[in-house]
């Protein structure tokens, strides 16, 4: 069931070039070699893709529902294969791993209601007004879908943010042929959800370029699928550096392309005086589970905390402390984010800038040991790269003279998928100006909760301004994902035999139409 | 009333270095000197357009609708020295700057209405399932406004696409601080106009910051505004290297911003043969009457024809050629356009690839001669410079031995603002697959009429891919452009005395919500 295959359009292919998929715990090789894509397959690939995206593009809505659900059926009877398989690649528990298939799917069936409903072709009709001087004519504005969409899955959500996750799932529903570019980290799970989806593409007798998968593990693969002029739009989540070398391919090509990537966040917390003053335990033990939560390998972690001085603050430090010190170490993703993480928190350990308050039971191998620092705001403000992302259970606190010189700090931030305040009633009136900071900084304003944790939902924005992404006015989770692949166009006095159904006037798919 | 000067948030400047405005038909000197703004003057309106960006961001829909209704009551107000003053300036006919002036004003009157609507929020409520395993959060979605924008009109639409056109409107209703770039084609024209949306602000007791208007002639001007990290999207309607090189500065900034460039297109029309062999020469005259109007200058100017030989396309040649060499010269918007413009032709005319037709009667000074040339579909593939943009009265009839051939030229071409199609009954089944095309080429399709002429209104899309625009999901013209200026931001459980008034259950600005 997992023979290291590529995917091009349905048909399985194999190359010389293999790479092989590791057990982040144990330091062994697990699974087959896997084949690493070419350059041929991603031009084969994506014209398959192209040959087939005004077909898929046409498909109507039950159709794209049903082969939603399908792939998320086919994901759902891999069985215990699939957790087994990516138990082993990530390190990440069998509850974590069984709660993201949960997610996974039930983001496509998400996507499969919401295009029933309609909302995202945003129809307005304008009717024809041939009294008016000059006339008005009769104008159909609707959204279509971009074109094939290139995918780049994520490292810390093997199914959630990978072959069949969010970008996956939200450009097929909006009518984008999809190509997979797989990650490296989890090959074996990769092709397990491929052939999952190509199985449901089949079912569903949609053309089989709708969907192909190119695992590999060189950059130079990554960088011809998003150069390929047939790709329209790309989807990212990584890190920082790999989002803005995809977006300067998409940008440097001779037709440039939205690149949506989802790259770093720091998530700033800030507990103000009176939820301290009532709370500082509670706030203190919440804290150090969201920030231990799977090594801290999210990228909603709250890397950040800022408060006032006050005794409810030493409180809450001496809690976080010491549940962080009981924490066990955990196995990391990969050795490479290991690495990163320990140098990480050396630099920060070392940098003279920064106490460590404490930190987690010592690891061995690629095991990860969460870690908590503090700074004063004169020092966290002079000093820029403690607001950097430090990818793993790392945090620091940052303590304020006032409210004024927090306001400052939370002034210096860079854009952030998520912002958070605890507050009590009594903090209301103060934490106006603060809600104004936090929300021009951020895509998810929180209160009196932890970041890590996004609802799969209508109203979610797992998004933010630069860098959390590249892009702010998206998001990467929720029905709005959809909106990443569409473009609206309008079609002016033409006749209705020419006219896509929904925006006819009988109006056969029952879409909302805004008339006017 | 035009004195030269520039305005930082209300606040009259002058500076020492000063340019002309120039008559185009006279090419003498009109106007006083004009203030070229500086780089201090770019800072200082950034700077008060940021300090007030919170404040007009939370202005309610009917604070901003009054505004946006009374900066086109002062606009009107300034009677007929501002017809008099663009026509002096763009050489543009009378007729035509009062239909641009009712356009605009209109415009704004649109925007007004729309903000009061309130399907911009795009407003998502989920409510929360304390219940269920795991609980589900409380999560509010609307659309916020992203911070000041910086708009840079057009050459050939001094009030319609300038100070206060459609990026400038658009921006106000999102909620965001405008500093705009004056044209310098047009520097009298621009100050009015400025005047009167600065009077509109102060009469509405908006902060001064909410518009900045800093006219110039250098690149210098535009590079630092684009540059300036308080800005957070720009507008621009101009050539495609413009366009092009703002991107690139935005692009390299620490924070890169989005660029909304509306920049070149040809806009090609498909005469098919039943149209053709019914109404050949109608179709003649309407398409000289669309190609020659306001000397050509239009971004949605015909500037290719595509038909199948037949005796209808000589019939078709033959009465717009005869109209074309009926047509008398037309004074050009400036001395620059006007050159690019014969260059152009010149160019065309001793390339090979093409064959002249007809020409207007020849004009002295700036005034443009249309020109009408042909070529066939073969030589139209080969030489890739027959698809550029020619800004001015002159079009190409593509001659093509079958659909086929016509349909792979369609194929060749870049994005649109518009494609054209003409069909009888007769050529509907004939006309699915080059729909399909033009579709995916264009972001406005018309069928029997012609591309000049922009309804403004819900369901008109001006944009289309690249090159037509930079991001072709948006559009300049309709109450959609909009969108261009908001991003979603997502509120989990915040307390009712800190949620924006449209996202609170008692939804006092009685916007539409949808809760699930």
């Amino acid at each position: 069931m997992i023979d290291g295959i590529i995917l091009v359009g349905g048909v399985e292919r194999r190359s010389e070039t293999t790479f092989r998929g590791f057990n982040p715990a144990t330091g062994t090789a697990v699974g087959p070699a896997f084949s690493e894509a070419s350059a041929q397959d991603v031009a084969d690939a994506c014209a398959c893709a192209a040959e087939c995206a005004e077909a898929f593009a046409n498909s109507t809505p039950a159709q794209r529902s049903a082969f939603l659900d399908a792939v998320g059926e086919d994901i759902q009877a891999l069985g215990d294969v699939l957790i087994e398989t990516a138990m082993a690649e990530s390190g990440l528990p069998r509850a974590r791993l069984e709660g993201e298939r949960i997610r996974t799917v039930n983001q496509l069936g998400m996507f499969a209601a919401e295009i029933r409903e309609g909302v995202w072709l945003d129809i307005a009709i304008d009717r024809a007004l041939p009294e008016r001087a000059p006339p008005r004519p009769d104008l159909r504005r609707l959204n279509v879908p971009l074109g094939p969409v290139a995918v780049f899955g994520a490292s810390n959500f093997p199914l959630a943010f990978s072959v069949a996750g969010g970008d996956t799932a939200s450009a097929l529903a909006a009518g984008c042929p999809v190509v997979v570019k797989g990650h490296p980290a989890h090959p074996g799970t990769g092709e397990l959800v491929a052939r999952a989806v190509a199985a449901a593409v089949a079912r569903c007798q949609l053309p089989k370029g709708v969907f192909s998968y190119l695992p590999g593990r060189s950059n130079e693969l990554g960088a011809a699928l998003v150069a390929d002029p047939r790709i329209k739009a790309v989807g990212f989540t990584g890190s920082r550096g790999g989002g803005l070398a995809l977006v300067a391919i998409a940008q440097q090509r001779a037709e440039p392309i939205p690149v949506y990537a989802e790259m770093s966040s720091v998530n700033p917390v800030v507990l103000m005086p009176q939820a301290l003053e009532d709370d500082a335990e509670a706030l203190g033990r919440g804290f150090a589970g969201s920030l231990t939560l799977g090594a801290g390998q999210f990228c909603t972690n709250p890397g950040l905390v800022f408060a006032v001085e006050a005794p409810g603050l030493d409180r809450f430090i001496s809690k976080a402390s010491s549940a962080i010190s009981e924490t066990p170490p955990a196995v990391m993703l990969s050795a490479g984010i290991h690495e990163a993480y320990r140098t990480g928190v050396a630099t920060r350990e070392q940098c003279g800038a920064a106490r460590k308050l404490a930190s987690g039971t010592a690891g061995e191998g690629v095991r990860g040991s969460a870690a908590l620092f503090e700074t004063s705001a004169s020092e966290f403000l002079a000093n820029p790269q403690l607001a950097h992302e430090l990818f793993g259970a790392a945090s620091l606190v940052v303590r304020c003279d006032d409210l004024g010189e927090l306001a400052a700090a939370l002034q210096s931030l860079e854009g952030q998928l998520t912002a958070t305040i605890h507050l009590r009633a009594g903090d209301e009136q103060l934490a106006q100006p603060i809600v104004a900071a936090l929300r021009n900084k951020a895509g998810r304003l929180l209160a009196n909760g932890w970041p890590t944790g996004v609802e799969v939902s209508r109203a979610m924005v797992h998004g933010g301004p630069f860098p959390a992404t590249s892009d702010s006015r998206t998001t990467s989770v929720g029905t709005l994902a959809m909106a990443r692949f569409l473009r609206p166009i309008c079609l002016q006095d033409m006749p209705a035999a020419l006219l896509p159904p929904p925006v006819r006037d009988d109006n056969p798919w029952s879409v909302p139409q805004r008339i006017s």
